[in-house]
């Protein structure tokens, strides 16, 4: 089987060679002086992708998994009280490991295909006079339906509730793809990772932490070493770090924002979107419905879209595989064996993305589903003509 | 520009990761015993890719270019007469290197399009009863117009008028793509190098010598030091070389013959006729032509297709190259401004063939071209769909 | 300055090209049969280096920390006793770590220098006749100091005083390079890292845990979710991962386990003895000291040596940076400033210990040490060359 | 065998890592902007590393011996004169090669360790009233015995002779490594390569070619297709190339003269005195003498070492590489088995050297070697460590 086709899951993303090379340095010793001078101004650039001038940007070698639990664990306290809603396979997850580290988790249930109610969480928090909901937590980009939640709304109804709750936004599929604006929605922590919009292996959490949320840190009773905000701050200070750090995902962080800011953040941002009207136009040529409810709630990286009824989502992914050596997102959750995801986020181009669309047309053909060979390709086609020269002026 | 989108050139081919890196293989001592433990089995096993058990290998660093004229210096003396037709730039461009070499060239002009006239040739031996013509040449695929020769009915051509000339073949965008029977065929010596079937970077000739053409060696007279066989013969005794051998290219070899012996050569073959009948069946849905004048001369490597009369097939690559980034053949020679070229040759997936017949239905489109959006695409999608379980058979 | 000299930290270590390339892949889809395929056998293998039969690996995105801290979040609740020895650096920083955690930390106080003190384990084992701790940990091979424990006396010790607390070990500086037998010495965790003697990038903690172990993790109330084996389990299963894997790391750990099993995990551990023992041989000729305070004591990975008093170990290593080019590590809590260390571990060649010799003697010599140059280079090319010969039987 | 030792071989040289890289770049089409782009300015930054500003540079796929080559076809025509002297394996070949090609080669035969005979050329050259010597060649760098002539003393000589022949230099193994001075020095076709100073993979001849050279290549009749000059120029024009070029190396040339130009050319002809002085003191403290004749004489870029009376130069570096899995040069020619040599060109560093030289001290004890352990270590070392300060300055 070929290794040359590109992968249409949503994340990782196919690595440009440029990032490849840049993660495959050497080994260089991170406590020489090179390191520190390398280590600040990522630190300093990494910013900029967040939207913060305020905030902090901290590291750790880990997923985006590991992210989540640093963010929770550095601001809050055993049996403190967390508003979240649950509307896919990553906000369910981030639930449970607030429940495992004995929060006390107020869920909103949604239906999936839905995205954060910030309607609904501004009624909770006028409710909680008492301040117990000591923070709102969101999963910006829900990968597992392909729903982008709007945070600004979210901040909109905290602000509207007078509630002074943190603010924490899971935005691994989303950073460095999409407008992220964390001090303009009052976002306290961030979290997002190495392999999505920045291009990179999986191994490290990138998070934007605000001074509020730091203000929280000592307070906070969760048990922590690995992931404690403290630790990193005191040795960053000196451009050290705690323990051992993933120097090679540091320099591709390095080099990853060069290419980003080569392109501009504005150029990257209106390629995913049209990358994603492309797919979205190919799901429709299809007659098949995306996941998420309604178009504003349509993610720019991750398009989730129903099978017909009857099909098995599972046996199209194993057979385009199998048979064509390309991966897509399988359905999660609740979603599993109804919908099938192309990823559409990090280096990708309008070619490539074709060549996934043709391929996920063979495989439903080969399946019976009842779809027109090049339908989807040419509404994809068709909107990426037109859309070109806009994308080549952006990017000039 | 990203850099990647695959090209569909015919040569250089899209390098496989694997073969990126064993060429990016560090230093190593050429005169060192490792060096000459890989060498020898190297020019033992690309015998099989050639066909030929009698013949020997010879590796020059250069180009295909350079294996021509390795190929004339080694066996022609100024003055011998050759026998060669022009139907091609390749052809040409060998026709002019005999020429500037002192050669007594006795073209056969043919339209392009056409290939080898094997009985125009048959006629011309059998009239040579002085025994004047020392060598036949031949190119094997002819990339400007996508024409690939029947090698055997010039062999049957040659047996048939009792001639002894050598069959000199230049397969550089054949070899390892299409089968090859340097032995059956009687072929004398056959050109290659290693950026098209072997999928390396550009930068090795590499030729087959039968010993028959071993043996007009010494008598050759034309001046050649660099190209000498006689120097590479000697010193391959000895596990050496005659100057600095291209270590990394010799590594590179050494790892696509595993792969072409891994994938099989059969399913090499098949994989590259599937490939090559996909573009056909798009170029026929496009309502376009081929330049090659009949199925029988149809090329599996590189498809030169004209555009309608009115289109200037150069500003239908170059439009693909600015707006989306992908390359392909333009067209050469008469050819020039008529028509352009897909290459379909090397490590390719249909999956990537898809994303190149998609970029230039775009290309098309945008230039006005009266083919409908997606035609090709789903032409070929149809042949790869249904030829796809012959081929997992054949690669099982 | 050049990156073409090798580093002398005692981790990261310097990273084979072979390994470089395997970390390279590309992006692959973690949940696509081919993982599934990969992974299952590395966890299988890695057992082999660790000395188990019994036991299961488990491999976390993340540092040698995050290993600690799985260990015992794993195993542990909070209160609960722990006995841990401090004699260095990375002693120290587990203790707080259990701090942190709320554990009930019993530390026994040792001059660094000194190892893991058994029998001193071993009576206050037999003293906690209320079997209050839970918990055993030693730091195998203590990085700051190179000092190396002998953990099967630490077994010993345990079993004497009849106690069945869980034996948890820091390996992380130690595995792949010294023997280690984790069913022998009933350790119940062992953590390991991507980045010494696996030679890979960091970035992945490498856990052998044993059934014993397993089965208190259930009843371990330690908050974790990012760490917890369950989760690592559940998924190990199916071939799967609780979050996304760093798949590039897990490739490289294949071909680190292929290179040491090639070598042969012999070879490989008299390959670091002989290397370590031309270091000490060359401190024995400067007229410095090392650290450790005894002979079978010495560290096989890491020697840590003293600078003559009224000398900067700090100032040293900056000059050997700057001027030459070349990492050492620098000496850590209470020997900084008076010890420089030279990591001698991972796939390290007696040539290149050599050059580090050579450099780090000419920073001494630049600072007015008083050492005769090519002293220590002399009696380490003694001891080299002495013991070739038997380097060579042993890799045969 | 670990592959992470340096070679010392006086070329192809250790390849830095980032050229390893620039070298690794995916298929870019040749006839692309992009490649045109990039093309031109490579040939013109070139210039400044042969200090022309008057001639041309033109590259060709080949090693050094196709420069030689196209030196010779190019401006010659059979039965034309050429006036070289025979002082080593290379001024050998060279020699060799004008005989196969139908010249009058005039050989002044010299001792080995000789370099050019400037004031013999003089006479010779006067007494040629009849100008039939139409081309000087000089081996500029003669590899096999550590020889560097002085190219301004041979240009005096036919200065002074009044004589205009064409001067041909080969400067394979010294270009980048020391001041070439082409225009300064009248040079006329300056024959170099990629493997030596510019650090790259084997498999690019780089030329300057002056205006004078340029003017005789109409007239020249020796026969050439894939060497010609015309082809080349004529392609050039347009950003273009008569065949396929190789990509790879001209990007790699384009990095590696970046790196050449952030080190500043000056520093690096100074690096390389400074290393080659520390081996030559080496060679002193071992009692050894050189084969080049007197210091004048002294290439700064390979030493050629007598090994003492009684021993085999050959089974010194088979030993070094069977042993310790280091590359030393072998003795060339006449010098065969009785001598070695030491490669310090390209990207080296004083740490690197310094493990070249411990290894062949333990491999020469191995063989019963009189000479002391350590001994030209520390010769090189003091060196090191005097010019240190010098090479920081420069560097800065």
């Amino acid at each position: 089987m070929s290794d040359q086709n590109p992968v249409f899951i949503p994340g990782p993303t196919n690595i440009p060679d440029r990032l490849r090379m840049a993660m495959s340095m050497q080994t260089k010793d991170h406590r020489a002086p090179d390191f520190v001078e390398t280590f600040a101004p990522v630190l300093e650039d990494t910013k900029r992708v967040f939207g913060t001038a305020e905030g902090e940007i901290i590291l750790f070698p880990g997923s985006g998994t590991g992210g989540w639990e640093a963010a929770i664990t550095n601001t809050l306290s055993p049996g403190d009280a967390v508003l979240i809603a649950r509307y896919g396979m990553f906000s369910h997850k981030w639930i449970d490991m607030c429940e495992r580290h004995g929060l006390d988790v107020r869920v909103v249930e949604c239906p999936w295909g839905e995205g954060a109610p910030a309607e609904r969480f501004g009624e909770i928090l006028a409710d909680d006079t008492a301040g117990e909901i000591k923070a709102v937590l969101v999963t910006h980009n829900e990968t597992a339906t392909g729903v982008m939640s709007d945070i600004s709304l979210v901040r909109k109804a905290m602000d509207g509730a007078n509630h002074d709750a943190l603010l924490l936004v899971d935005c691994v599929s989303s950073l460095a793809c999409v407008p992220f604006e964390m001090d303009a929605w009052g976002v306290d922590i961030a979290v997002s990772g190495s392999q999505k919009g920045f291009m990179l292996q999986t191994g490290m959490a990138i998070l934007g932490v605000s001074q509020k949320a730091l203000n929280t840190m000592e307070g906070a009773k969760l048990p922590r070493t690995y992931f404690d905000f403290r630790d990193m701050r005191k040795a960053y200070v000196g451009g050290g770090y705690p323990y051992t750090p993933p120097v090679q995902l540091i320099q591709g962080l390095r080099t990853s924002l060069d290419m980003l800011f080569e392109e501009g953040l504005g150029a990257v941002y209106d390629r995913h979107v049209r990358l994603a009207e492309g797919v979205r136009r190919a799901a429709s040529a299809w007659g098949l419905s995306l996941c998420a409810a309604r178009p504003e709630l349509y993610s720019q990286t991750v398009s989730a879209i129903y099978v017909p009824s009857g099909f098995d989502s599972n046996a199209l992914t194993e057979h385009a595989y199998r048979a064509y050596g390309v991966s897509f997102g399988v359905g999660l959750g609740e979603m599993n064996g109804k919908a099938f995801r192309i990823g559409h986020l990090g280096m990708l181009t309008d070619v490539m993305v074709l060549s996934g669309l043709a391929t996920i047309e063979m495989a439903m053909a080969d399946l019976g589903y009842p779809i027109e060979l090049g339908s989807g390709v040419a509404a994809a086609q068709e909107h990426y003509r037109a859309s070109r020269a806009n994308a080549l002026r952006s990017a000039a």
